[in-house]
């Protein structure tokens, strides 16, 4: 991950608030206004004067004369009440001029047209939020980074503020090369093969808070692969994925395209794990090149480590893997290579009462798709280890 | 939760493979054709018959005669493999007819133009995935009621399946009413106030697999509320919140709508929850009509242990309340009633080292937005509890 902290997060644009969920703030929202906007009452009820209920009991109840109804959505202060007297009010209401605060309904008794009985005190500013108790002009109501929720939203359109500025999401071009790809659309020809990378590849990149342009298949040659990366950053891509292209001459010509592009800086050439040790890094200004390993279980696993916290990053987030994580025993032994950090794919299996969930190891030949349907998780393997015994604990990093 | 028993999953709809990410499968999935569609090599290296490599060593190599090239993309059957002969192949390529393995290259070495030597030998099938082995026509892919994931999405697009059966996802109708309420994008006028709930229960149904539809602030009185939902089923709701309208009144005229509408049965009004009470639900076919409590903080808590689970159980997934759940221990004392079960707005404090988070309860006068944008959760305290000492471990649903 040290490899990306060269990257800084994209600039703003402004998105309308109801588009606005999960997406991170990029500066702090200062409250416009007061909000409530006027002294609301929280229950159905009477507002009055709290000092005219003062000593009231159901033996001895205060008697309060009726100034009126606050209707919904009208100003309180068309009422303004005397001593002495109580204007009907309801949750939401705005509390007419004088009163301070809202006996509730079911602590009162309507004697006649005029007059009703109170038979608890209230406290003054009891039952009421007043002006700006919410949130006071120029208060600060959420923070630059913050992550959007529901509520959050709400919060936002209640102020008025309908465009909201957010960190911009990074377009991520998703490149499959291979002289063997046909789209997934197309029937294969002798000796073709679907494309899996590109859909893979973009619904990852958009499930991690980016969004995934896949750039259609492209030629196992140099010149097909310059042409490709230089359109991709032409057309705005935050961040290039070549995948694919698992021959060695490929990695070549990857590593030839990333380094004939003007300003590219080669960050990584091969990384120490398992699987995805091909990996290709360039930084271009602030654009990342990936040359990803061919197959898409090796090019998955270099997406959780280096491309999401990447997009993280980019799009404003903690620059971590962004993948639940949770503790479980190996069921069997797995060895490993100390120097490398391994990815074993593993099911979960919770077992009842407290003890940890197993995960089990899918073995399956290199190159074989269905282990990556099968599994859950990625079991890590630290790059100290030789290896895990059966029943140790471990990491597992779920999809 | 048993309020929804009777609720069923909706039908299916049909979607691009590139717009499945976490869709639920509405059938099983058969692979239509073998995957991969020919025996492919899982390394650069030669194809061979393993048996001419049988017995060899580096002291020892066996020599075989170069048979040509399996271009990627080209049909490996073209070249046909006689016995001591190799084929220059590279991973993903097509194994010629005649082989049943391949050597990796790192193991060999070119004498000439025609010949190799070959250092170790290979088992028949190494190094390749035969037609059919990841997927053979007709095996179970993924299964019904299966959340797609970016390497599902992949498989599925190498299979040629483009378009993906899911289960539809419900439309869920929010209405606001209130007398007070004007839309977030206008200047609220005296004794009025923007409609908070709109915002907020679109995006808490968007972000849980519906489709939230704002329908616009409707006013107080049982006509409009009455047209409001006629309309929202008309337009093929699955859902209807009627949420704000805070006042008793208002849940007079929800209750007496719902019941009006012909062919809905009512399931519950008023919920022994707090916050979250005086929640009304109907059914009407397998729609759903909630009259949500009116302040936005328990609406979202009648959301998350009623509505969420709804939309859940709708578009094919487990009924439950979808949210992450954590052990926390309380850093005060919370009293409760017996007989209700109570939400509390808490924040969740990690501590360092092994002990349980904490959950600092978020007080504030009922009514108040502020707690809502400040807590991480709801801490949950059991129907049959009097409330939670300081100290002790609860369950924290997190937002």
């Amino acid at each position: 991950m040290e490899l990306l902290a060269g990257f800084k997060p994209l600039d703003q644009e402004t998105v309308g608030v109801d588009q606005g969920c999960c997406r991170i703030l990029f500066e702090d929202i200062d409250s416009p206004e007061d909000l409530p906007p006027f002294s609301r009452s929280t229950m159905d009820g009477y507002a009055v004067r709290a000092r005219d209920t003062f000593g009231c009991s159901e033996s001895e109840p205060a008697l309060l004369k009726i100034a009126g109804e606050i209707a919904m959505g009208s100003l309180g202060s068309e009422v303004k009440l005397a001593p002495g007297h109580a204007a009907r009010i309801w949750t939401g209401g705005a509390l007419p001029a004088g009163a301070d605060s809202v006996v509730m309904v079911e602590y009162t008794h309507q004697i006649d047209d005029h007059t009703i009985e109170v038979f608890r005190p209230v406290a003054p500013a009891e039952n009421v939020i007043a002006q700006g108790e919410d949130f006071s002009r120029g208060h600060k109501v959420l923070a630059r980074g913050h992550e959007l929720r529901p509520q959050d939203l709400g919060v936002l359109a209640g102020l008025g503020l309908t465009r909201i500025p957010v960190f911009r999401r990074p377009k991520v071009a998703v490149i499959s090369t291979g002289d063997e790809l046909v789209p997934p659309e197309s029937r294969p020809g002798p000796g073709k093969i679907r494309d899996i990378n590109s859909t893979t590849l973009a619904a990852l990149a958009n499930q991690a808070g980016g969004i995934g342009k896949p750039m259609g298949i492209v030629k196992d040659d140099p010149g097909s692969l310059q042409m490709a990366c230089e359109d991709a950053l032409e057309k705005g891509a935050d961040i290039v994925l070549l995948s694919g292209g698992s021959s060695v001459g490929c990695r070549d010509y990857t590593l030839r395209v990333f380094e004939s592009l003007s300003g590219a800086e080669l960050l990584a050439h091969g990384i120490s794990l398992r699987p995805g040790k091909p990996t290709i890094l360039a930084k271009r200004g602030n654009t990342a090149l990936f040359g990803l390993p061919g197959h898409v279980a090796s090019a998955i696993v270099v997406f959780c480590l280096f491309v999401r916290p990447l997009i993280r990053l980019m799009s404003g987030r903690a620059l971590t893997v962004g993948m639940k994580e949770i503790k479980a025993v190996c069921r069997q032994e797995i060895p490993s290579v100390s120097g490398r950090e391994d990815f074993v794919r593993v099911k979960v299996e919770k077992k009842p009462g407290p003890d940890l969930p197993e995960a089990v190891p899918i073995w399956g030949r290199s190159g074989l798709l269905r282990p990556l349907v099968e599994a859950d998780g990625l079991l890590v393997i630290p790059r100290d280890s030789e290896g895990l015994e059966k029943g140790e604990p471990a990491r597992v990093l779920l999809f």
